[in-house]
């Protein structure tokens, strides 16, 4: 079942054309509200749902409004996910699988290069570019060097086999940590480890502390409680501080005490304190694509 | 270029695999408001637009709203239409052609059959049924026997070359004229007069006269001033009156006449003198896929 909007983004077409040349049923879900196609995904007995993360999970959020529990009603077995970093983010991947009773796997790629990486089935927590079409290199983004196993950089995609839009060394701005060891499912891909990691140019710094958005997201994900936030760095004299705002899902009827916790939850994780608001259910954007719930000022 | 919303509506998505398997460049409009699908038309020269007719007035009258002349701006130089009688209606086909500045070709079909109709270059004035694929009988819907050429009747189709929906002798609820004579395009098959004229079911009796919905459009459409409508078919004590409520655009400054001169001219082609409202720019609703313009109460 693919929950995209089958506009000329070019995301999931490659999913679509992929499932058809299996020969599986491939199930449109085009033009069509979230209970539209929640329906749709139980009645047709989906197996595998393709989308992305955020709104995988705002589905499950709306089926529970509905009192349906996807992990019983649904027969998704297989969740695949592309259009933002999440579904290698532990506590994202492990909050999707959760709530639809269901293994979930990442997918990354770039409009402008092509869906390069997928994680195989073993999940060795990461991702494997898919070496067979894609030459793959990763680079300091200051310097241009190679840098080690290990080590975070830049990822630089050559792509071997696309018709449309041939690139050579194109500096994708996607930040990723190589790994050259073998894979227990037997493929001699390079992998990254825990996906794509962030936007290079998403890189703060706040109090000498580098933080990437996907950190944040991995501790917010981490409570049930939070439905959707939004993550600000703002620029206090000569000071950046992050601002968090967290929206508890309506289900939830008291909140007491979490802004708290998950201030705590930050300082161990990520090393700041954050300044954390809390806002009433509804109130931040949904998003259907790709999420945008970080802000720089 | 597919101004449909790729949802599981099959409509448009045969019309998407034919593009394709011409080698064409299929440009997907999902997801999308009108706006933007008509920035990408221009933008991207699309020479065909594919779309319910009432689609095509609705983009061709925003375009005008934002100032833009789709004949000339637009690359398009034909259009394809299904998911509603339209095309064949002389009047809206004319309606659309002007707008557009491109040739208009119906192509008829339906759901549990396929698409069996096609419009031939010459157009001759009605749709060809496509007998390479098909079996197209007409019937008097009542006696269930063989209509003569020339008389109206219910299509009812065989398909042959479907795997997902065989069906044989499908009453499609269609109301078609057949025509077996030689076609200029030197197609032996036979065609259907006038294309679709309308549901069976959806024909009434208003004082003795036969009405069809389609004829009511194709006054409709003789009027640029209209850009929305609704037919109302309205039981009053005995005696069906008919109902017309117009919206006339808003780029018409004054409609001063429109109600007395719709009501002339559809007594002269339908014999039947209708209750005529005019109603606000932006009162009726608007269609993306099929219309819902016809009501009886």
């Amino acid at each position: 079942y693919f929950a995209f909007s089958f506009g000329p983004f070019i995301g999931f077409w490659a999913g679509w054309e992929g499932a058809r040349k299996l020969g599986a049923l491939a199930i449109s879900g085009g033009g069509q509200s979230t209970s539209q196609r929640l329906k749709a995904i139980i009645d047709y007995q989906a197996t595998v749902l393709v989308c992305t993360p955020t709104y995988a999970l705002h589905m499950a959020s709306e089926a529970r409004k509905g009192g349906i529990d996807l992990a019983l009603q649904s027969s998704v077995r297989i969740s695949v996910h592309a259009g933002e970093p999440g579904a290698s983010i532990p506590s994202t991947k492990k909050m999707i699988e959760e709530a639809w009773g269901a293994k979930c796997y990442d997918h990354p790629g770039a409009t402008e290069v092509g869906a390069f990486g997928f994680e195989c089935e073993p999940q060795p927590g990461g991702v494997h570019v898919n070496e067979q079409e894609f030459i793959a290199e990763v680079i300091d983004p200051k310097s241009g060097q190679a840098v080690k196993e290990g080590e975070e950089g830049e990822l630089v995609i050559t792509n071997l086999g696309r018709i449309g839009s041939p690139v050579i060394r194109y500096r994708t701005g996607d930040l990723v940590q190589p790994r050259y060891q073998p894979c227990e499912c037997g493929r001699p891909f390079m992998s990254l480890q825990g996906g794509v990691l962030g936007r290079v140019d998403d890189m703060i710094i706040v109090r000498g502390v580098n933080v990437f958005p996907s950190a944040i997201e991995n501790v917010m994900r981490e409570f049930p409680e939070i439905e959707e936030f939004r993550i600000e760095a703002v620029q206090q004299s000569a000071l950046t501080e992050l601002k968090l705002t967290l929206e508890p899902g309506s289900e939830y009827a008291s909140s007491a005490g979490l802004a708290e916790r998950v201030s705590q939850r930050f300082r161990e994780s990520v090393g700041l304190r954050p300044q954390v608001e809390l806002v009433a259910p509804g109130t931040l954007p949904r998003f259907e694509l790709k999420a945008r719930r970080f802000f720089k000022s």
